[in-house]
């Protein structure tokens, strides 16, 4: 019995896929290809090569590949997606939708081609329905697909609270459900500094506005940027998730995850607590909510069910 | 007596300014400062926010911020200067050395100006005569201005001898003298794996491919990307010295250093082997060269003072 | 300005802080200066050497020595105090009290002496008489005199929970007040999974079992061990909060802290939430307690003062 | 396919074996199994239990369990085997050879009854034999049998020569062959300070104190502990040879392996630079040597064959 590395892939080389490919190269959490389009080949190999240049002055052990041939993907552990376009001038909510799926389409069959066996994490947007575009064009069990936005919320959400108190961040936690943006719910009552609620914390209306500052923290960042969005915080994010699926953690974090009948919805892929480990969503953690927060839920929902209905 | 956190000022918020400021907040060696001008600042907020945010998931407790003013920078323990514009087509070699050098003389005058003490890291093309720019206009010792080219061309190395024998890169080490790209002296005879000397290893004339490969190994990123030049193995090259110098480390890194005699020349910036610890540059390391090395650090020498000659 | 490595004091040379010295030394928090009275100067030496051997394999710079001489701990920014003796059999409390507040008077005496400056974590049991005894001794202001028993215990508690649960100590949290053991105040309500409190995932019975476990943690390690006690999470739990100081990470962990008013409790040393960070005990977080809670950490206050008075 | 977690099996719960225990659970590299016999199986559960109250504190997710059953080590990937006992005053070397080569036998029986397919690494002294016995009586293949001493050797030699250049461990290799103490082969012209050859940067004279004082590294410490031996070093040089294997690492470290012919010797079992991996010792690199190390080395083969021929 030999121990082989791990192998990780990751689907798209722009400033986030590269991010997590380097990140999860440094956790030496196994081998690293970044694949793009052919069109992408060179810049892939490049930033792939400048990872490996990396390796020796950082110690990690992790070879990165840059490729846009498929069968360099085989066998592969995990797979995280990065890959699509981003809502251009002029483009309705439709035209995104429907292009991106398009892309996860072509993207998840070559995937499952070379590595029937992988877990796949999905980070493209519209996140929810692109999660269950690639899990309907997978044929993987649902436990195997899964969408980021939680992880990147409570990021947000949890920096800006440190902020606040100046408090370490390793001390503040935070829990959202639902999707992204406007339609993020966020359970403050179950968000802490050291264990303490925030309510006893921070006054009712700047909790009230580091939430709506955390609705909007992606919108924030292209803001600033004036040309691209935030990388840094979401490789992070996606980064967190592999190392729990890979080392097999069982941590609590927040997925997309395809829901039969929790939290009351049947079918859609949705924002919800769940358990990560080596065998994907291990679980998916239901909680009593408020009548608030179900509604807030509910209204998530029929956005998501909303745009899966685009695909169909 | 309080134990402050550090800071470190990061100077250039592009790729590798960018990169250079999340490897030392992810190694928690202080409060970064991540500075560019005024037409950048956005950015360079943006930027910083989106590390802020990824702080909670990494687990790292280090302030991030962007700005354009260097009143933020006061009291810096250490700066790192990665600004300054990359050759253009049309621009001649004296024209980039004298763009880069006025923009090194803003930038230090500005970081002396609120950080008298600080210790500066320069990365700036052509580094050698960048360093000589800062370290005049800078006023400050000779050990507390340094020029980094050896760690990222030995990391280059390293990543080729590694991938050529399929062995960890923890175990490949690499030694160069000299300046940059053609004028990068390898000794080969004090490089090894696990110790042992890589010409007993690799065959003469794939070593000397290797080493080729390392003398351009800048251009083959640039040429891949199609699109910008090489930031992660750089990033990680500047952090490794940022952490020997803040961590007092004593660690024996080629540097770009200022001599007084040492290898026989005087009053110029070129890559040595160094001690570097809490007072910067704690140690020139002088070697025995064989004739044939001595050539060619003359040739390097001469090539650094052609272009010093330029700025004065 | 220099950058010098901070230095770490760790006052006795048994189990535990012979392995705090390590994991100090391993996070490159600064040199180690392990002391013990001079018949154990040789052990002393022994394990501080055999530590120094490990530096190169597990690549950590900092200079672990032994000696029985408090002039090398000369300007420590921190001191730990593990010294003092166990309770042996026949021995009457009081007596051990008495006995450990000796030890703690000189050590005390000779750390000011060399370090005048150094905050001090203070280990010894009874823990919170002792805490005391170091501060009346020391002269330090009472921020810089803190005990340690709270991040132990809540440590056995996340063990246990996490097992229970199967689920990442990572995402364990828990919450003590008061003192150790029988004294110890468990604020279950402020106790979490991934945020989701420990209420509604376990039973009232079970966590009931839990916290009876928790008050007789160190008990049941002493009893398996047959011959000694706990030493690791102890050890542990000291380099957290040393790293929280010096770091300056402005950490919330919960901290024996001399009380002037605060809780109702005036002129003793008592297990609070604080903030941790590099002035020492930056604050101390008060939080609303339900009756049982104040009648609890009433009970814990009285037996605390019960000792100290045998100390006056 | 799911990512199930390693497992790590740790004979003797003896200083060794519980530190080892400790810091393979806190590099991650698998779940660990702490074993001791029957006599000591509640010691070695208050040390596991103790480590696993560790983890919430360190953020490590590795479960440590202490038992007498093998059965409990099912599956192992890999078995580290720390147990023997130590030569007693009036002990005659063959006594102690044939004593442990009892306790290997019975200890190797029982591994491979429950993990037919681990990696085995050996410290019991004498080594070279004890590896040899294992071997023996495992079946296994050579590559998966494998002893300790050089990681250790080197690991001394290379914290004296820190010390003695006050440069960071971090750049100070060292290379040896053969066997421990008297029979240590050092190769002093493989050994280096950034890449510098020592030779270059210590008096011969001095070297030598330094390689004396590295042969008779072991005794130093049992002469200062007064009672008992080495553990940190030795545990961290168990540590980072599975870390190697299970990360499937392929680093060049020396290794005490089975030869069959490689440097002239065969059916024995010799200290030697080695290519550790996943599949265990992936390669013997064979090195030319000087007559005087060929003399030694020749010397320790024959010391090692002397006590392989008392056990058979």
């Amino acid at each position: 019995m030999s121990s082989a590395r791990k192998k990780i892939s990751v689907i798209g080389s722009g400033f986030t896929g590269a991010t997590t490919a380097l990140m999860v190269a440094q956790k030496e959490l196994g081998d690293v290809v970044l694949v793009d389009i052919p069109d992408m080949e060179n810049p892939t190999k490049g930033k792939a090569l400048d990872m490996a240049e990396a390796a020796p002055v950082q110690g990690f052990d992790a070879k990165v590949t840059g490729t846009s041939d498929y069968a360099e993907t085989k066998d592969s552990d995990l797979v995280i997606i990065t890959a699509g376009i981003a809502r251009k001038p002029g483009m309705s909510r439709d035209d995104l939708v429907n292009t991106n799926a398009k892309i996860m389409n072509t993207i998840t069959k070559e995937i499952v081609r070379y590595s029937a066996d992988a877990t796949i994490i999905v980070l493209t947007n519209p996140v929810d329905a692109m999660t269950y575009s690639v899990y309907k064009a997978s044929g993987l069990p649902k436990e195997r697909v899964i969408g980021q936005s939680g992880v990147l919320d409570t990021a947000r959400f949890r920096a800006f609270v440190a902020e606040e108190l100046n408090i370490s961040v390793k001390d503040i936690t935070g829990f959202v459900l639902g999707g992204h943006g406007d339609d993020m719910v966020p359970l403050i009552r179950y968000s802490y500094a050291g264990g303490i609620p925030l309510e006893k914390l921070i006054s009712k209306e700047r909790l009230q506005e580091i939430v709506q500052r955390t609705r909007t923290g992606g919108g924030e960042i292209v803001n600033l940027l004036g040309n691209g969005s935030a990388y840094y915080a979401p490789a992070a994010s996606l980064t967190v998730m592999a190392e729990a699926i890979l080392k097999d953690q069982r941590r609590i974090l927040p997925s997309i995850a395809y829901l039969e009948g929790e939290y009351g919805y049947d079918g859609i892929y949705l924002g919800v607590p769940t358990v990560l480990g080596g065998k994907g969503i291990e679980e998916v953690i239901e909680l009593d909510l408020t009548e608030e927060e179900k509604q807030q839920l509910d209204k998530s929902a029929k956005s998501v069910k909303k745009v899966i209905d685009i695909l169909e």
